[in-house]
């Protein structure tokens, strides 16, 4: 099986890059997962990087998540793993940038979202429309209000709606816009952190995410609790992610 | 005594209807927020509801709360049955839209901030006006930093001014404005919302939410404790209500 | 010793203006924290007062703290001190209006972040340029989340770069711009607060910015924490400090 995920190092040794390499979907599956996991895992204590760049090849960043892993006998191991990474990236020492091009959708999202600088292309296309499948979106709920706050966070979750580049930078769901999102955070990382002590930078990480990382753990801990104990409970979520794989509508029960 | 809110079902049973009709004032009295408590109560458990819209009839949404009812022998009471609607409205199991048109003021708007999407005309004048009469708006005072950060909220609530619909989209007050409010939030749900499964958009509510609710209701009883127990010891507070009701100039004491 | 900060009652004994007075740089130092410390702490209880002014002499606000207080063997002192005026400021019992020209840098803008409202020139230069030194802003990395999201904290910390005013007002780091910042605040208390009930007022400061207190101080605590155990201990930070009081470049070892 080939790799999913493209990982080097770039600028001298300063930037660790990872690149989501299964266009065109990107799709963020248990494999992905992992190799997301891992070479997050294996940098963690490089005292060397200053940033992680994360982007995509092709011109999506990601489809979203495996629709398949979501089924009932799988779901469980897949949220883990998933949530694992988001809290892997969120107390992640070093910056963590991302370039957002074309397609940015469910699971994608979610794992860009984790990131903590995005830099997104004014026409990319950002949403989560998992309610469309009759399932929510676990690490969209707890990211999400932090950037763009709960009202504007309940309209995009419960809609399933995507919203361009440019709008997402209006409302803070991204931090830049750029037509060349890869080149905006490549300049970024050498204007603004190549020359930083990286030790120094690492405790800066720390102290300003403090008390975000904390609130944002516990809620995804919670939200995943009620997506295994009650939404997968439901008639509907299996019935709705069923019917997406079987490219037929759902037939929805309201139970 | 005639109900002074209109209640009934739209959209085949999946929108619940909410309508001040106490006009023009729409004054958010005893009889007002018992009417909305059982409402919402008889409807809490009703699967077949994708969504509540909360508007009023006439001009305006409303004027405020009762004066007379904020007196010292009538406060603890008032403030109970406000704030358990609040805590009602904040945790609700579907989406909860509110529709403003021209003065939405004070438990009005502290009303209207519980719902979870505000659909405000640009003209619309909203504003808590209580420290003009040497009180503070409880409620307000929990729900507004969740929209516009701390810092728009002191301003709103020490100065008491009024900010109008289009304003207030700037700054996150209410999400959506619309000539017709009222039309642009049944559009909201025709496009939104009316096609989703209930069961699964409880459940999402529920995650989206959660943090959030449970934050502000905290605040929420520990800012009504020390507006019975702090505030309405004060001469000044009694002074600014009194003279409010009399039509006269309060005269403080500072105290 | 002249004292560092100009200090009297303006409206008629209602307003405490307090001016930092050792221009052009109005270096936030031991003996100009001492000063606003005691300054607060004399007028805490006063209950003529409905606001502070918090302003400036000569073209800038100020350049930030003393660099060689915050050399390892006097850091927890100053540290002390700085996030005990921080914590009187949050928690002050009547609104604290800020006005900004010019540069208000590193400690500088700590302190005035603490205030309520921020009145900044347009061109004003706002910044925490601590990085550049290798160490990171403590009480900005507890202020900033609250005013402009996590996102654009980890921005500006990490950068170390200013905006202007204008930007800054954009973002929510200041609350009002104006060409003559003073005045602009002077005559937002002559319209807004110079006529409400002191007693009334006090509380509801106390209303609306409960909650927003409680976690600002609990990071803070963390925080100052974080730096003195640990960033302290690292070669670079006391590097990147020795090298500027030198003016020398710093040698980083990422350690």
């Amino acid at each position: 099986m080939s790799n999913p995920l493209k990982i080097w190092l770039d600028r001298d040794g300063k930037l660790l890059r990872l690149q989501l390499d299964k266009p065109k979907a990107n799709i963020v599956d248990a494999a992905m997962i992992a190799a997301l996991n891992e070479a997050l895992g294996a940098h963690r204590g490089n005292s060397d990087i200053a940033a992680v760049l994360l982007d995509a090849s092709g011109p999506h960043f990601s489809f979203g998540a495996s629709v398949e892993e979501h089924m009932p006998e799988q779901c469980a191991e897949m949220l883990a793993s998933l949530h694992g990474l988001i809290k892997t990236m969120l107390d992640y020492r070093v910056p963590i940038l991302v370039a957002i091009n074309g397609q940015c959708l469910g699971g994608g999202l979610e794992v860009a979202l984790a990131g903590h600088l995005l830099f997104a292309h004014p026409d990319a296309s950002l949403g989560q429309p998992e309610m469309l499948l009759g399932v929510f979106a676990p690490a969209a709920s707890c990211l999400l209000p932090e950037r763009v706050g709960q009202s504007r966070t309940d309209d995009l979750l419960w809609s399933g709606r995507s919203v361009s580049g440019s709008d997402g930078l209006a409302m803070g769901l991204v931090d830049y816009n750029a037509d060349d999102p890869q080149a905006a955070a490549l300049g970024y990382f050498d204007k603004h952190l190549a020359k930083k002590s990286t030790s120094s930078l690492r405790l800066a990480v720390q102290a300003s995410r403090s008390g975000y990382v904390g609130r944002t753990v516990a809620k995804l801990d919670e939200v995943e609790k009620l997506y295994l104990d009650e939404l997968m409970s439901t008639h509907d979520a299996v019935e709705g992610l069923e019917a997406f794989v079987a490219k037929r509508p759902a037939k929805w029960e309201n139970r």
